[in-house]
C-alpha cells in the first residue's frame, strides 16, 4: 500500500512524485458538501488537475458533456524561480480536516495548511509561508474535462467574478489576506454563486471580511468543532489492526467530505467532489452505498439525499415520458434537475474509434427501485415520516407508477416479468429478468402499497390531496397484483440464482482468462461486443448485492452458493463491489474471506488502485459509495448489525485479528453505542 | 452488363477471365434438383470451384459448419500439356438446360456439352471432342468450404465410393464411356447415395449402364422434354424489351434447376444448388420468394417445399424448447432434420478478429409466420386440403403455439407484444414489435384458427385424431385473443409505420453517408457495433414487404409514404430486397421507379454484383429468392396480378417501354394465360 501514516488520523506522503498528481489530488481532498478542493499544491493550476469543484453548479459547452464546474482557485500562490523539489512532505489531518505541507525547492521552502470549513461552506482558510515573497491570486484558468466553462467579468488579486456559458451562473471567488511576516499570510477565500443568492460578489467580500476578522484561530476552531462533532457520531474503533482502523477511518472522512449538510437540492456525485469525471452526475450509489451510511449516523443528511430525489422527480418524470412510460423513471445520470445526463453513446470504441451504443440510460431501471429502498431504509430507522409529506410519497408512488408501466405479463407463464434492462452488471446489456433488478422492483411495488396505506392512516388530508392530484389509489391494486406475480429467478438444483435469463448458459470463464484475450489494455469489456457480453464474467455484485439486501428471504446454503459461484466470475470493475462480497461472506460466517473485500473497498481511495480508464475516457476520482461500503460492510458485515422493528441486534463476525470493533449509531432519534468483541456483544444508549 | 447473349435462350461468354471463374461456375450452372453441377470446365476442379452439390446431403467436419455435400466429380476430364487459352466461348442454353463450350488453348481445341437431366434425376450427360486425347475420370479432390467430408471407399478411372465422415452417407458415382471417335465420347455419370436407396454402387453403375444402353440422343431428348414441359408451364414472355425478357428467363432458369421434383424431404437452400455458402441451409428465403412462384406455376413442387417443412416440424419444436418456448421455431438456417443450424456466433468480427455474437438463430421468429404464409397462400391457390392432413395443419398449429408463447402482454396500452425480435433488416437486432414480424405473426394466428375450424369441418376424424396428440383446440381461444390483441404498429401522421419501436429516433442518415464511415470494406453493418445498428439505415425490405403483403389494410398513400421513406434509407444488402421495391412500387402506378429495382433483382446472377463477403465470410452463390422476386415483381408488380376467392384480376402498371406481358398461371387445378397490354387484360384458360 502507497500510504504512511504518522498517526491514527494523519496520512501523510513524504516524497513528491509528479505522476502521483492525480492520485493525490484525489488522496488530500477537502471539503464540505458545497465544495470539493483536491489536494494539489498552491503553485499548481489546470495542468495538475487542481480543482475546486462546486456542488450542484452544472454547465453545458455545447456538443461536449454537461460537468461539474470547478471555480476560480483561490488558493492559487507561486514562488517565481522556486526550482525544483528537492523534499517534500504532505500531510492529511482527517479529524479535523486539514491538509498542511511542507516543500523545499531548490530555492526556496514553502509551508502552509489550508482547509475548506465545514462551519461556514463558502469559506477557505490557507495560511501560507516560504522563505521567498510568493505571489498569491485567483486562479481563473481552471481543469476542465468538457471544456471551458467561463466568461471572466471582471478579476484582480483578490476578487474574481465569472459566468458561466451554458446557464449563465454567475461565480464570485473573493479574498482577504491577512500577513503574517513579510512572507507568510492567512487568506480567507469565499466563493458564493448565482444558485446561492442574488449578490454572490457582495456577499464573497462580506463572508472573507468577516473572517479575516474573526481571525484565523477562530474560523478554524469553527470548523475543527464541526468535524469533531461528526467523528462523535460516526467514528468506528477497530482493535488489533491499525491499518483496517485507518482505511475506514479515510474512507469515512472521504465520504465526509461531500456530504451536502447545508442544502437538500443536493447529493453527492459518484466521484464524490474530486472532478468531473462521470460528468459530476449523482447514479444510484448514493441510495444503495451513501444513504444507508447517513441515515443510521446522521440522518439530517440522509434526509437531504432523499429530498434531492424528491425534488428532481420532474425529471424522472420527464425521463419516463421520453421512454413512453408512465410514472418516474430516475436517471442513470442525475444531475441538478434529476433529467437524465448520460448519453445513448457513453463508451467510444477503441477498435473503431467510434462512439459506442451502451444502455446505461435507458435500460438500468433499477435505480427508481434503489430510491424508494432509501427512502423506506430511512423511514424505518429514523421514524421520520415527515419525508413522505414533504415529497418522498408522490416519489415512491411515482416509480410503482413506472414500474407497472415497464413490465409485461407473461401469460404462458402466470407471471410479470422485467424484460430489456441492464442490471448492476454492466457488462451483459439488455437483459430479461435480472435477479436484482427485479427483486428491487418487488420491493419497490410493495413499498409503495405500504407508503400509500401509512399515509392515509398518518395525514388522510394529505393523501387525498395527493390522490386527487395524480390518481395513486387506483392503481394500488395493479401494483400488488404485480408485486405478487413478479417473476423473481429462484435458486436452481445447485442453488445458484440465475443472474438473468439465460446467464448460465453463456461462455463459462473467469476474469484472468478474459484478461489474455484482452487486445488493448482499456477496451471496455461491455457494450455491443466487448470481451465479457458473452461469458458469465460480470462486472460487479449482482445477485450477491440482491442476497446482501434480501437476506432473510434466502438460506445460508443458498446465499453461500452463490457467494461461491459469482465470486470467481466478479471482475470488480466497479467499486461498488467488493463491500458487497464482503458484508455476505460476513454474514456467512467467513469473515476471512469478508476481509480482502473489506480492505479492497475500505482503501480504494489510498491505493488508487480502482479503474482509470474506461475505454478513452479518465474515470479517476474518489468513490463515496465505496467509502460507504466500508462502514457498512464494517457494521452489517463483521458487526452483524440487524436493525428491525424489534429493535437491534449483532452477530459478530469479527476478521480473527480483530479485537473489537466499536461504533455509534442513531436509531429512531436515539444515539446508541455498539461494542462487538468476538464472543460478546454490548449495545447501549449513548 | 456482364451478359452477351446470342438469342433470347441463350447466355453466352466468348473469353475466358480466370477472375469470374467463381461467377461463371453460378452463371452456368445446370442442375434438376437432386443435385446442381456449377458451370466451370471440364479440366477444373476444387481450385476452380468445381462443385456437384448433392440437395439435402450434408455432413460435418468436427468443429466446423456443417455443410452440403459436393460429390466427386464425373465429368472431370483433362488434356496433358494442352497450354494457355487463346480462345473460349461458353454458352448456357436456358431452353434444354444445357452447357457448352469451344475452348481453343495453345496446343489443343476442346468442345463440349453437358446436361444434368431432368428426366433422371440421378444422370449426367458429357459429350467431349477434343484435338487431342483426353483422360476423363471421377474427381474426388471437390470444393469444401468447412473441410473434407469425405473417406474414399473404392476409386478407379468409372467408379468413386465415399462415405462421409459425420453421417457416413455413401456416395457413389459411376460412369460409362461411349466413344465417338478417338478423341471424342459421350459420357453418362450417374449418382447415388445411401439417402437413395440401400445399394447406391448398383443403383449407380445400373443407372449409367441404361442410360448407355439408350443413347446421347436419346436421354438428353428425355431431359429436353421435361425442360419444355417446364418452360411451357412457367414462361413468361414481354414484349418491347429484350434485355428485361433475358433477365427473367434467366432467373426463372436459375430457379427451376433448384426445384426438387423428386421429393418431399427437400427444399432449396438460399444459394441454390451452387455450393456450400451459409451452409446449404433452407432459409425464409423459399416461403415468401420462391414457393408463391410454384404455387402459381407448379404447384406439385410448392407442394413438396411445404411438406420439407413439416417433415422437419420436430426439429422447430426442438428448438422451442431450447429456447424455452412451447410449439415449433422454425430454423433461420435448416438443414434435413430442421434443427437450426445457424451459431450464435455467426460473423467474424473484422477489427478484433473475434466471433460476433448475432441474432439471427435466436431472434428472427417470423420464419414460422413465413411457412404459416406459404402454406396458406399455397391451399388458396390450389385448393389442395390434403396439404393440412399430410402435416401442414400440425406445423400451423405449432406456430401459433409458438406465436402465444413468445409474446407478451402489455397490461398498460391493452395489447400484446412481440418483443426482442429481429426482423427481416438484420442490422437491427433485438428490436420490439418490428412492424412485418407483428403482422405475418397475427396473420399466422388468425390462419391457424381457420386451418383448425376447416379441418374439423372437413375432416373431423383427423382433426379429433390431432387434437387429441397436441391438445391444439384448448389453445384456439388464446391464440384467436392474441391475434384480436397483438400491436400491429399504425401509420404516424405522416403516414409512416415505424419498423420497430423507437426506429425513427435513430441517426437519420443513407447507405451512401454510412459507406463514407466504413474502415474495413467489408467490415458487417449489423451485429454488436456495426455502422447501420444505430441509424436508420435498414438492410433490406422490412415495412415495405409487409406492405407488399397486406397492400388491402393500407390505403395508397401509406404504401407511397413508406415506400418514399424508406427507398433512400435501404442498404439493399440483402437479395431479397430489391423485388419488394419492385413491386410496391409498380402497384403504386411507378412502374419505372419499380423497373431498376426489378432488374436489380432479375440480374443478379447474372452481374454477380450481390454481395460476395461478409466480413471474412465468402457468401458468393445463385439467389433463386432474388430468381423468384424477378418473377414475383413481373407477375404481382408489372401485371398488378391479384387472386382471391372471387377470382383473377390484373391491373397492369408496365414500364413504358413494355409493350405486353405474358404468362400462365395454374389456379384451383386449372390452368389460365394472362395476357397484359398496357390498357387491356386478357385473361383466359389455358
Amino acid at each position: 500500500m502507497n500510504t504512511k501514516y504518522a498517526s491514527e488520523w494523519i496520512y501523510c506522503v513524504s516524497e513528491f512524485l509528479p505522476d502521483d498528481l492525480a492520485l493525490n489530488g484525489n488522496r488530500f481532498m477537502l471539503g464540505n458538501g458545497y465544495m470539493g478542493v483536491r489536494g494539489t499544491l498552491e503553485e499548481h493550476g489546470e495542468n495538475e488537475l487542481a480543482g475546486v469543484m462546486l456542488n450542484g453548479g452544472y454547465d453545458q459547452v455545447p456538443g461536449r458533456w454537461r460537468e461539474p464546474v470547478n471555480a476560480p482557485n483561490g488558493l492559487f500562490t507561486v514562488v517565481d524561480g522556486a526550482g525544483e523539489i528537492v523534499r517534500h512532505e504532505q500531510r492529511l489531518d482527517l479529524r479535523r480536516g486539514r491538509m498542511a505541507r511542507e516543500t523545499e525547492y531548490e530555492n526556496v521552502t514553502v509551508e502552509s495548511e489550508r482547509f475548506v470549513s465545514m462551519a461556514n461552506v463558502h469559506l477557505m482558510g490557507l495560511k501560507y509561508s516560504s522563505t521567498r515573497s510568493a505571489k498569491t491570486s485567483i486562479d481563473s484558468k481552471v481543469w476542465n474535462i468538457n471544456g471551458s466553462h467561463f466568461h471572466i467579468l471582471e478579476t484582480s488579486l483578490d476578487e474574481v467574478v465569472v459566468k458561466t456559458q451554458e446557464q449563465g451562473i454567475i461565480i464570485a471567488v473573493c479574498s482577504e489576506i491577512e500577513p503574517i511576516d513579510e512572507t507568510s499570510f492567512y487568506k480567507y477565500i469565499s466563493i458564493y454563486t448565482s444558485l446561492d443568492c442574488d449578490d454572490p460578489v457582495a456577499a464573497a467580500r462580506e463572508n472573507s471580511r468577516a473572517a479575516k476578522e474573526a481571525g484565523w484561530e477562530k474560523v478554524g476552531a469553527e470548523h475543527d468543532a464541526v468535524w469533531e462533532k461528526i467523528w462523535a457520531r460516526c467514528d468506528v474503533k477497530i482493535e488489533g489492526d491499525d491499518e483496517a482502523q485507518f482505511a475506514l477511518r479515510y474512507s469515512l472522512y472521504q465520504l465526509q467530505l461531500t456530504a451536502p449538510r447545508h442544502s437538500d437540492r443536493l447529493s453527492i456525485p459518484a466521484r464524490g467532489l474530486s472532478g468531473q469525471v462521470y460528468k459530476g452526475a449523482v447514479f444510484w450509489d448514493t441510495e444503495m452505498f451513501m444513504t444507508p451510511f447517513f441515515a443510521l449516523t446522521d440522518p439530517a443528511v440522509a434526509r437531504n439525499l432523499i429530498l434531492y430525489r424528491c425534488h428532481t422527480l420532474d425529471g424522472a418524470r420527464r425521463k419516463a415520458t421520453e421512454y413512453g412510460f408512465r410514472g418516474a423513471f430516475y436517471a442513470w445520470e442525475s444531475q441538478e434537475t434529476g433529467d437524465d445526463f448520460c448519453t445513448h453513446f457513453n463508451v467510444t470504441d477503441l477498435f473503431t474509434d467510434r462512439p459506442m451504443r451502451t444502455y446505461f440510460r435507458d435500460k438500468q431501471i433499477h435505480v427508481g427501485a434503489d430510491v424508494v429502498y432509501a427512502i423506506w431504509t430511512y423511514y424505518e430507522q429514523t421514524g421520520d415520516f415527515s419525508v413522505f409529506t414533504d415529497g418522498a410519497a408522490e416519489a415512491v408512488a411515482e416509480c410503482a407508477r413506472f414500474f407497472h408501466s415497464y413490465a409485461y405479463y407473461k401469460e404462458d407463464k402466470v407471471r410479470y416479468e422485467l424484460l430489456d434492462v441492464v442490471g448492476p452488471d454492466e457488462y451483459h446489456e439488455r437483459v430479461h429478468n435480472n435477479a436484482f433488478t427485479n427483486r428491487m422492483v418487488k420491493f419497490a411495488l410493495e413499498t409503495a402499497v405500504q407508503v400509500l396505506e401509512l399515509l392515509r392512516e398518518r395525514d388522510p388530508e394529505f393523501f387525498h390531496t395527493l390522490d386527487r392530484q395524480f390518481g395513486f389509489s387506483e392503481e394500488v391494486g395493479s401494483w400488488k397484483k404485480m408485486a405478487a406475480e413478479l417473476y423473481i429467478p429462484s435458486p436452481n438444483e445447485k442453488g445458484i440464482i440465475e443472474q438473468f435469463d439465460g446467464y448460465l448458459k453463456l461462455e463459462d470463464t473467469t476474469p484472468e482468462e478474459l484478461k489474455t484475450r484482452v487486445i488493448k489494455p482499456t477496451e471496455y469489456w461491455g457494450g455491443g461486443h466487448g470481451l465479457a457480453t458473452t461469458t458469465q464474467v460480470l462486472k460487479q455484485a449482482d445477485v450477491v448485492l440482491m442476497l446482501n439486501l434480501f437476506r432473510s428471504d434466502y438460506s445460508a446454503e443458498v446465499i453461500k452458493a452463490n457467494w461461491e459461484y459469482y465470486e470467481p466470475r466478479t471482475e470488480h470493475g466497479s467499486s461498488l463491489s467488493a463491500c458487497a462480497y464482503a458484508m455476505v461472506a460476513a454474514n456467512l460466517g467467513k469473515p476471512d474471506w469478508a476481509y480482502t473485500y473489506f480492505m479492497k473497498t475500505a482503501t480504494v481511495d489510498l491505493t488508487g488502485k480502482s479503474k482509470l480508464y474506461l475505454g478513452p475516457l479518465y474515470i479517476g476520482g474518489t468513490h463515496p459509495a465505496a467509502n460507504g461500503g466500508a462502514w457498512l460492510s464494517a457494521v452489517f458485515g463483521f458487526a452483524g448489525l440487524q436493525i428491525n422493528a424489534a429493535g437491534i441486534t449483532a452477530t459478530p463476525n469479527l476478521p480473527s485479528h480483530w479485537k473489537s470493533l466499536k461504533f455509534g449509531i442513531e436509531w429512531q432519534g436515539k444515539a446508541y453505542q455498539i461494542h462487538v468483541k468476538p464472543d460478546t456483544v454490548r449495545v447501549y444508549e449513548a
